[in-house]
C-alpha cells in the first residue's frame, strides 16, 4: 500500500501542529491561516498542506483551518489520548531527569512505574510517589497495566537484554537513551535519543561551514524545509505499514 | 552542487559506523566486511555502501574494509576531534544529567563551561569541577576559547533569548532540549532532543498496529532499512550545503 507510507518527518511535523494549535485553543483562537500555523511550526505552508494531505482534505481555501477540529483530527492520527501510561527503566541521572520533567505530564504521557536492574536501587522514593521496583516486577505490571510504552535509560551493555524483556512484556514503542543500537521484533518501534551521534551530525555541519561568516544581526533565515530541511524520524521495525524517508 | 547533498540520515548512519569501528580497533580486528559492518550497525549492506560511495570508494570487494583507515576517514567527514569543547546552558535536572553522563567524554565531547539564566544557581559547583556562571560571562567565555558548540536545556520560553545569545557569541551548533522549536541564522545547525514528540511517533505506530500480534519468540526481524527504516536527522539552517532527506 503505497498511500499508506507517510513520510516520519511528517508525523513528527504533526507533533510540532498540535502543541501550536493546543496553544491557540488555550488562547481561544478559532480559526488559523496555513501560513500562522505553518510559520510557527518552522515550515513552510505548502510543507504544512501536503503533511495533512495525506490524512484528508482539511481548511477551507482563504479562511484556514478550524483549531478545534483540526487538534481533535491531528490527536487521533498520532493516536494521542488523554494519557498514555509509560514505564521508564533505569534510575541513573538521565533516568531520574526524566521523571521529573515537566514535559512528559505537559504532553500526556505518566510514568505509572519505575524500574532499574540494579537491586540496590529497589524500594529507592521519588516525589511523585513511584517506588523504584526490580526487573522481575516488571511482566506483571506492564500486563496487568496494558502498558506499551517505555522508556530505556540503562546502561549499553544491558539495554539488548532489558528491551528483550519489555518486549516479551507487552511493550510495543521504546523511547532508547541508551547509547546503542537494539534489536526489536517487527510490530515493535524505537526511537532513539543518542546524545552524541546528534552531537556529531552538528560538528560535520559545523567542519563544511567553516570560513563561513554567520550574518547574526538580521533577522534569522525562515528555515527551508523539505528535502533540504528535516525533522528527526521514528526508526520502526513495522513492516507493511512503515514510516519511511519518502520524497 | 546536487553532488554535496548528503542526506542526513547517512550523516547519522557514519556515527554509528564509527562507533563500532572504534570496538573494532580496540580489539585489534584490521579488516572488517561490509556485511559485519552492516549488521553491527542495522542496516543493509546495500545501504552501508550507498553511504560511504557519497565520500568516494572504500574497500576491497570480497575482502573488506580497512579498520583504521575507514575509521580516520569517517572521523574527518564528521569533524570529530580529539576532543570538542561544548558549552552548556541551564542545570535543570536534564543539564545536570547530562553534565555527568559519561557519554559526552567517551565520545569527544568536553563540557568546557555551564551556564544558567536564574542567578541564585550561578556559584554552584559541579564534581568535575565546573562552576555555574551568569549569561553575562557567556560571550567571553565562547569568544576566547572559540568554542562551537551549545547544548540548550532551559524552560521553553527562555529558549529563543538564550539561543540568540549563543549564536552572536559565535555558537554554530546547538543540541536543543528545550521543548520548543528555536530560530536561528543560516549557517548555524540545531538539533532537536524533544522528548515527546518522539514519543508521539511511537504512539502513531502503536495505534497503526492495534491488534497486530508479535512474535517475541523467534530471532528479531532484520531491520529493513532505506526508504522504509529511518534514522534521525539534523534539522539545519545551513544553505548551499544541506543535510536533506534525500532518496
Amino acid at each position: 500500500m503505497k498511500k499508506d507510507k507517510i513520510p516520519a518527518a511528517t508525523i513528527i511535523r504533526l507533533s510540532v501542529y498540535q502543541r501550536y494549535l493546543k496553544k491557540l485553543m488555550n488562547s481561544g483562537v478559532k480559526v488559523v491561516s496555513s501560513n500562522q500555523l505553518a510559520t510557527e511550526a518552522s515550515v513552510n505552508p505548502a510543507q504544512l498542506r501536503k503533511d495533512l494531505s495525506y490524512f484528508g482534505r482539511f481548511g477551507v481555501r482563504g479562511v484556514g483551518y478550524d483549531v478545534a477540529s483540526l487538534s481533535s483530527t491531528i490527536s487521533a492520527i498520532l493516536g494521542l489520548a488523554d494519557e498514555w501510561r509509560v514505564v521508564l527503566v533505569g534510575t541513573g541521572p538521565i533516568g531520574q531527569a526524566l521523571l521529573r520533567h515537566p514535559q512528559f505530564a505537559r504532553q500526556g504521557y505518566r510514568f505509572e512505574a519505575v524500574f532499574d536492574i540494579d537491586p540496590s536501587n529497589v524500594g529507592m522514593k521519588f516525589e511523585n510517589g513511584l517506588t523504584v521496583q526490580g526487573m522481575d516486577k516488571l511482566p506483571e505490571v506492564v500486563q496487568e497495566n496494558s502498558i506499551q510504552l517505555a522508556v530505556l535509560a540503562v546502561p549499553s551493555d544491558k539495554a539488548q537484554d532489558v528491551a528483550d524483556c519489555l518486549v516479551k512484556s507487552g511493550i510495543r514503542g521504546i523511547l532508547n537513551f541508551s547509547p546503542t543500537r537494539i534489536k526489536v521484533p517487527r510490530g515493535v518501534s524505537v526511537q532513539y535519543v543518542d546524545f552524541t551521534i546528534l552531537l556529531d551530525s552538528l560538528t560535520y555541519n559545523i567542519s563544511r561551514n567553516r570560513g563561513q561568516t554567520i550574518d547574526t544581526e538580521s533577522e534569522p533565515a525562515k528555515p527551508r524545509w523539505g528535502r533540504e530541511h528535516s525533522w528527526p524520524v521514528v526508526q520502526s521495525n513495522i513492516h507493511g505499514q512503515e514510516i519511511g524517508l519518502s520524497s
